[in-house]
């Protein structure tokens, strides 16, 4: 990553497309449960003690569902094949959309924190279900916010992936992660938590369990990392108390990316551990959230290398200074 | 890379910005010579016999300058050093834009071939010089076409830019095709070349020295590569009949490319052999051209991979099938 300062950018720099709304026909609005496929996992708060509630109904306050139109499918086995001198593979693999909430209007910034912790146990509840398909070896869950950022439906919503083999940027990943603990025996994102809460110049916010910080070699202007502070490989593996800290943590980085970038486009990616390794030393889970103001071009296809025009120091202090009611640490 | 054909798409349902100029004080232009910083490089056609011609005045067809606002800068030393845990250097390089044409508005697919063939001998030239600065590792030769492609400036032009590392995707393909080698003591991509001019299917055009494909397993729909059909590892030491004809390979995708997908913004990129290996038996230079067709999201950020809509057949056949005026294959 290369931070360039002779194009060094302040947040009103960047020209953006503000999201907003524009309405419409919503199949992920209450009353239009039948336009989607059947529900996979939905909570409907208080109906304890009142009729048991029929799926497919409105009463949800998060709701899942597969996708209508899968990148993969779940029938079948891999079937890897030769073409020639090619591989190929059959497309196998689960894709599911989370509805975030029944307000055509809200974003997940905007939702109660008690919400967008129930949106952190649908993941958990998904991962645990689908974890029993051995078939899956890795589940990617990622929300993509505005139009720009790849979003083809407006209503507030989140997507999973479960692939049957372990993604190129997963692998790179987890490999360096593992080459650190072989060297140093302990956990390369404990080390930099550590040293981010020392030094302070990186740090976004900070609650009981979690960190946010502007990581050190960021790919994109004010791309902002949220890490647990103690040692966690698998996120469907964190306690209840966690994420409720998540939760608020999410809120409290959303509201402050509002604030400074003007309700931007964003993409937001959980990465975690694969399924059958969701326990070990080396791999920490986080969540990396990527605001959509700079166009990946030639430069960044050719080399694999990002041109970032906001040092993560600037775009860090920037987040850290807006106004917005954060939760207290206790240290 | 994954082909979706749940969600198959034809040319027409690609939501699409045609590529369309907007005129306004551009320094790319004819009188506006000063405006950016002196030419390193310019030719000016027909002025043979006449007098000297003066740099940084009008009169030249092709103009090579340095980036106004540099992403790299050409002084100094990498000075490698560490910031607690990381690991930093100095943003060492060159970056160079290469003006294709003194017309504002003409595209490079409008540009006769002869046109072409000078930004060919450009960025040829341009490579010879650097490569002399031994601090330079690898050349990366782009061009982003259209604003939605990270184009700044819509006077077409190219941009150069000179690494003193080689970058993480040249290093993957490298690695890739040097491993193809010690397995098969063959090149891939001769090897690809073959299998796609027997089968044909994704064969987009054809010349006497080059191949035009849309290749096994695209990333992007209508992602396209040209190869030079002989063996070839380094762009700058290729003759001048490949040059020729490379700009009618070029020429006739481009147009084949506005008239499918009407004008659409695209990157295309140069991947070439390292400077210090120019001359090698595994690696083999070519051209890819994208289209910026969809978005890159919170799946493609997550995984590496990316969900490709349309089979590179279809690709293939619809940019084949237009009726563009192309250039005979003697075989």
């Amino acid at each position: 990553m290369i931070i360039s300062t002779d194009r060094a950018k302040r947040p009103t720099d960047f020209l953006r497309d503000r999201v907003q709304n524009k309405g419409g026909f919503c199949p992920f609005c209450y009353g239009n449960e039948a336009k989607t496929p059947p529900e996979v996992l939905a909570y409907r708060p208080g109906q304890n003690g009142g009729p048991p509630a029929q799926r497919d109904t409105p009463g949800w306050s998060v709701r899942v569902v597969p996708n209508k139109f899968p990148a993969l499918g779940i029938e079948g086995n891999l079937n890897r094949q030769a073409d020639g001198m090619f591989d190929k593979m059959n497309g196998l693999g689960a894709h599911e959309v989370i509805i975030e909430t029944p307000d055509h209007n809200a974003t997940l910034a905007q939702l109660p924190e008690k919400r967008i912790e129930d949106v952190m146990w649908a993941f958990r509840d998904r991962i645990i279900d689908l974890k029993k398909d051995k078939r899956f070896k890795y589940i990617l869950l990622f929300k993509n916010h505005g139009e720009i950022a790849g979003a083809s439906l407006e209503h507030s919503h989140s997507q999973l992936i479960a692939l049957p083999i372990l993604p190129k940027q997963v692998v790179e990943e987890l490999e360096g992660a593992k080459q650190y603990y072989i060297y140093k025996e302990r956990c390369v994102f404990c080390d930099i938590i550590r040293q981010e809460i020392d030094n302070g110049i990186r740090v976004v916010a900070e609650n009981d369990d979690f960190l946010t910080i502007a990581p050190f070699a960021p790919r994109f202007p004010f791309e902002t990392w949220i890490l647990p502070k103690m040692h966690e490989s698998g996120f469907e593996n964190s306690s209840s108390k966690m994420y409720e800290n998540l939760a608020k943590a999410i809120k409290t980085l959303l509201t402050k990316a509002d604030l400074v970038l003007d309700n931007p486009a964003y993409n937001m990616v959980l990465h975690t551990s694969p399924l059958q390794d969701a326990q070990n030393d080396h791999y920490h889970w986080h969540i990396e959230f990527m605001p959509k103001l700079t166009k990946t071009a030639g430069f960044e296809w050719g080399t694999g290398f990002y041109i970032n025009p906001t040092p993560p120091e600037e775009a860090a202090r920037f987040l850290r200074e807006a106004n917005v009611e954060m939760p207290t640490v206790s240290r």
